[in-house]
């Protein structure tokens, strides 16, 4: 898009300050919405609650605490802006169809070039760049012939060539109450609360409307031209995958996370070769966003338990350790397809019924669901897949009944 | 360990509220030490600043705001504890040598059974457990003969069996701010104000020495028997990794940290197979704890700049966009290996000098130390191997000088 034209900077000298520039969230134009300002060099200038780089911004104090780090440096952002487009699309001005993220994030030194120039400290919450992925998975499916280089999507050497983009969690209160149907002000206060009191100005400061939660956020790989993932026209696979460092890194047996992954990478590569285009979306929510401690906590409980490990006590361990069965909120999820500019998804990898019901009730298209073909389910992982299935996991096979729910089990401990 | 005799509880009436444990860091025995108490629940009973889980809290503060979960649960940790005894190790009763996790964090529910009967929500830091781990690389190690199954350390599939342990932060102030040559007080006001003011507590509450920051904690993987990590006669192959979510799960061409990382578990699993026992350490820092929006910043203006993407300016380009080179500050990352007992690595599979002078420096000493097979980089990975070779890191191999610096280019971009 065009650069926006240079224009008068209003200051305002409500409670944030004077210099605070306004956040109107979901507003038509990066003009009107105003830039995000999380920065702590000039406390006056501040917009936000919490500041950049989620968990990240601990380990910032810490750079400034040891001495390593001016806490005067402004980022020099010469050369990093987005090596493709992105929108703008209708959706990021929708105040109901982004809440947790912020769609102008990648392209603010473009559209709010008047803000830094005047001196505001502004930084991308999103960046767009390119890669080469080389998956042995990947490699195997191009030895076996399941999948063909074609020296555009997929190299020789069996690299796929992706667009990527990473992107901070950007919350905007009163649109995060509303998808959890909860009051703007009880959010606040309970996020205060439960976290132990982080960020007393949730409470202490309803003018501010957007909070930088110290989580981790979200990667998106696009297999094909990012542009086609508006276009309802071309074919679109996609999987929204939650972060399982145990599988995704390490490749542990008892579930089923790389091997739908990698499988998925396959399919976007194959839809993004006969004309369409593939995403995945990656979400920094370990162990259904309970955290590695307590999931490894709930595998010893399952092992345990009287009659070893088997898929119709599944769910209850983790709800006896951590008190829910799921704490990753699909409600927010949609938010990148949104920001991606995504009507309709043609083939959805994931089983999930709560991504499906997420997607389609934020008003996304589904058409064929994807299922992890069987041959990739590590036999330790059945527990899950069948517990999963039983609880309303799409498949096109069959859904297992309690009898076979008791007897799906998976392998004891070793002590 | 056999578990502590009950004992009275000490009740204390100082400005932590009536019923806060007292924390005394470096204790001899638990007892002494007392436990660490993060619960929301009862605020009275909190003797850190924070929560558990890491970022996480995050989400179980979102789950009470949505209704899903009962402020007031409390975990069931029936069947939970380790699978593995870790410790305790002299270095637990070290205030020097352990400072950002609790030695105690795994065994809470036997250390601290009677203040847990006394009422008390005591949760596990750390979680320890087993696994069964496949990955295509050590399948193709076997496929052509590197590895051997021996049914112990490696299954006849090639799934390598480990004891793993998750990890989340506990620090105390007084002994980070001592690592990092500064100030507590410091450290405190400047975690404070950089984070935007999170957890005023650092400042106002300098009675509460420990603090759960927000932020990931680490994994660890042991092939072989835990145990023989304290003993130095037993030889110890060990990588301590750092998060790169692009490479490590994505395989992404533009650096070396999947392609070293799985050479590091082939080489624990020969070192276990002949004996000895392995140990990879993987920390939540991705990109060098800048995090990912700025390293793919970083990518951008690196193949920007005019001469493309050479390893002369591999360096400036970070320290443009972050103000520094790296955030990960090895300083705190020796303390996982105090806590599992190691005294001596016989083979370090890490190039990196920062990794090293902190383990040495630490007091554990270091053999011999393991560079990757030239053959595993991939060709742009050059561009980072380069630079880091001429900035200290170890190599067997020579190290490049300016003209090949200059020389040793990256892809450019497409567009």
């Amino acid at each position: 898009m065009s650069a926006t034209p240079p224009r008068h900077i209003r200051l305002t000298s409500h409670a944030g300050g004077f210099g605070a520039l306004p956040l109107q969230w979901g507003a038509a134009t990066p003009a009107e919405r105003g830039p995000v300002v999380g920065t702590t060099a000039r406390p006056s200038h501040r917009n936000v609650i919490g500041t950049h780089s989620g968990s990240y911004s601990v380990y910032r104090a810490l750079a400034v605490a040891a001495g390593a780090l001016s806490r005067e440096h402004k980022a020099d952002l010469t050369d990093t802006s987005p090596t493709d487009v992105i929108g703008p699309y209708p959706q990021w001005s929708d105040a109901s169809k982004i809440v947790s993220l912020d769609p102008w994030g990648a392209m603010v030194s473009e559209v709010f070039a008047a803000e830094i120039a005047a001196g505001y400290d502004i930084r991308p919450t999103i960046a767009v760049t390119q890669a080469h992925v080389v998956l042995p998975e990947v490699i195997d499916a191009v030895r076996t012939g399941r999948l063909k280089p074609d020296a555009r999507i997929l190299t020789a050497g069996g690299a796929a060539v992706v667009t990527k983009a990473a992107i901070e969690p950007v919350w905007w209160l009163p649109g995060v109450a509303k998808r959890f149907k909860c009051a703007e002000a009880d959010l606040r206060r309970v996020l205060f609360e439960e976290t132990g009191g982080m960020y007393p100005e949730l409470v202490t400061r309803s003018d501010l409307e957007v909070f930088l939660p110290p989580i981790g956020g979200q990667t998106v790989y696009v297999f094909g031209n990012p542009r086609d993932l508006a276009n309802p026209e071309v074919e679109l696979t996609a999987r929204v995958h939650d972060e399982c460092n145990g599988s995704d890194v390490f490749g542990s047996d008892i579930c089923t996370c790389r091997p739908y992954l990698t499988h998925a990478i396959e399919e976007c590569i194959a839809g993004a070769q006969r004309g369409g285009v593939g995403l995945v979306a990656y979400s920094r929510k370990e162990g259904r966003a309970l955290g590695e401690v307590t999931k490894f906590l709930v595998y010893n409980a399952r092992k345990r338990q009287v009659g070893g490990d088997t898929a119709d006590r599944y769910f209850a361990r983790t709800e006896c350790v951590a008190g829910v069965q799921d704490m990753r909120f699909q409600e927010l999820m949609p938010d990148v397809l949104h920001w991606l500019g995504v009507k309709k998804i043609h083939r959805l990898v994931s089983m999930s019924n709560m991504k499906y019901d997420a997607i389609t009730g934020s008003g996304i298209e589904v058409g064929e669901r994807v299922d992890i073909p069987p041959e990739l389910i590590p036999a330790d992982a059945r527990v899950e897949i069948e517990a999963k299935l039983a609880a309303g996991y799409f498949t096109k096979g069959d859904v297992p009944d309690d009898e076979e729910l008791r007897r799906t089990k998976g392998r004891g401990l070793a002590t």
